[in-house]
């Protein structure tokens, strides 16, 4: 299925999109391949930004939530997916866990596992979530607004499995980033599928390290459509440790800011691109796109 | 995605339906672990028979037509399905030949190849058709009433492989039943993927051998749902060579139809239908249901 997008669009977006579109069997040809060779993330949802002039991933996240934004038309391949996933990784499984985020207090994030749920359930797995929060000492049923309920129980941990209450799954899907760090009650789960692993947690994943990866794929991606891979990638650099309040690493901060807006203007300047190149400062790790910055000049960082 | 069927439904099959439903899970792992053990058809279309109080398959067909019938909605779940197939089975292909039937006048069937080529292009291959006809000498093209068009181009047979000039396919993909034969262009191309495999062609496939089988499936499955398997087996029977205008082999074909009407009678009773049972006499082999007759009662067989 096909997203729709309603930027509008300008000339190299264009060229690009007529160029995907006359490419696709070589495309899916390269995917089919690439899969071969390098196993994809069990799920994941990427924020595409569309400038009109360039479209390029600029947020992937391993833990997705948003599964109760699908329309009805997208459930039955989601279902689909999750059934090849299922029949590649773990066939003879019969119960899937999940273990969602602790904030229980937000609906739409609660949508969001029930549709989880629905998606395994239709693909041919018994789902029950279990909690990592201290506060859940029983199972606790949450009612949603729109009628519908789910009841979160507290994980039981043996010697070498991870349960809950008289439910032994094959499989544990984590929906919950581990943003606060690995639980003990996670590790050396050598006889369980986890699923996505725990170094896809922001714990041990590196934002730098996934653009570093993106950016050679961008390159490969590009010479097979014979396309600028820039107008896929997003131009990034990487700093140590800074710290604004103290203004630790600054220097770093403001030569990568500015040498990636002078890139950024040259690249404006090969396509006619009359716009002001804006760069994002974010942290290494980390989720929810809280924190970020826009800088449009060196002197916005105060340094 | 699950059919709607508008049939009026009565007990048993509502029963049936509600075991089916509360049962996915079992189901789909059941067919996760069948999947493990046969390597399922490429593609086939099955003709299912709802009576109200019985749900059972009357038809399979291996080279299925009609996917022009695909809703919008379906087009992408069929496209999923196209590339986990052929990322089972060469994902190393570029390019998909396609064998069409030769009846090249009739505008629906052509609708059917070109939404097969549809489906295969997005699933990432190279699609040209190629026919067994004599009268395609040169690449023909064919004009449909809804302003699209499509080529059809001689076969060219090398040693070991099938193609089209310029056309070098990993896999060739039948959309024709072979009813009149193998033609031998077909036989020996061990360096190809030839789906489905000949042996699935009329000429060597019988509906009895197919029945026995699902007979046999259903038995199992029936009991996976703790159902009577009937409410999902067609019962059949089967005859050696019959022949209605020499009254050949007549004798057997009224010992099974009576033994059938007698076996069907038995279950409406037990099922408390009141309705009048009867028999649906075909070729062992052959498609398109020509030539098949509804038997209510031996005297109708005119022995």
């Amino acid at each position: 299925m096909v997203p729709h997008l309603i930027t509008a669009l300008t000339g190299p977006i264009n060229e690009l999109e007529q160029r995907i579109l006359d490419t696709t069997p070589a495309i899916e040809r390269w995917f089919r391949l690439e899969w071969m060779e390098h196993q994809p993330p069990f799920y994941c949802s990427v924020d595409i930004r569309n400038a009109g002039f360039k479209l390029a991933p600029v947020d992937t996240n391993l833990f997705p939530g948003g599964w109760n934004n699908l329309t009805p038309e997208m459930l039955p391949l989601a279902v689909q997916a999750a059934m090849a996933a299922i029949e590649k990784i773990c066939p003879e499984a019969r119960n899937l866990l999940v273990v969602p985020e602790n904030h229980t207090g937000n609906t739409y994030y609660l949508s969001n596992v029930l549709q989880l749920k629905r998606i395994f359930h239709q693909a041919g797995l018994n789902v029950r979530f279990g909690s990592l929060s201290s506060e859940i000492k029983e199972p606790t049923t949450l009612n949603l607004p729109t009628g519908e309920s789910l009841t979160i129980e507290p994980l039981i941990r043996t010697d070498r499995r991870l349960g809950l209450k008289d439910f032994n799954p094959c499989a544990i899907l984590l929906n919950n980033d581990l943003s606060a760090g690995i639980p003990g009650i996670l590790e050396d789960l050598n006889e369980q599928y986890l699923l996505p692993p725990l170094h896809a947690s922001w714990s041990v994943r590196r934002k730098s390290t996934h653009f570093k990866a993106y950016e050679e794929v961008s390159k490969r991606f590009g010479k097979l459509l014979g396309v600028d891979p820039w107008l896929i990638n997003p131009m990034f650099a990487q700093c140590g440790d800074v710290n604004f309040a103290e203004g630790a690493g600054m220097e770093c901060l403001t030569t990568n800011v500015d040498a990636l807006l002078s890139k950024i203007k040259r690249k404006y300047k090969e396509y006619g691109i009359n716009e002001k190149p804006f760069v994002v400062v974010k942290a290494d790790n980390g989720t929810y796109g809280m924190g970020i910055m826009t800088v449009r000049d060196v002197k916005d960082l105060g340094a």
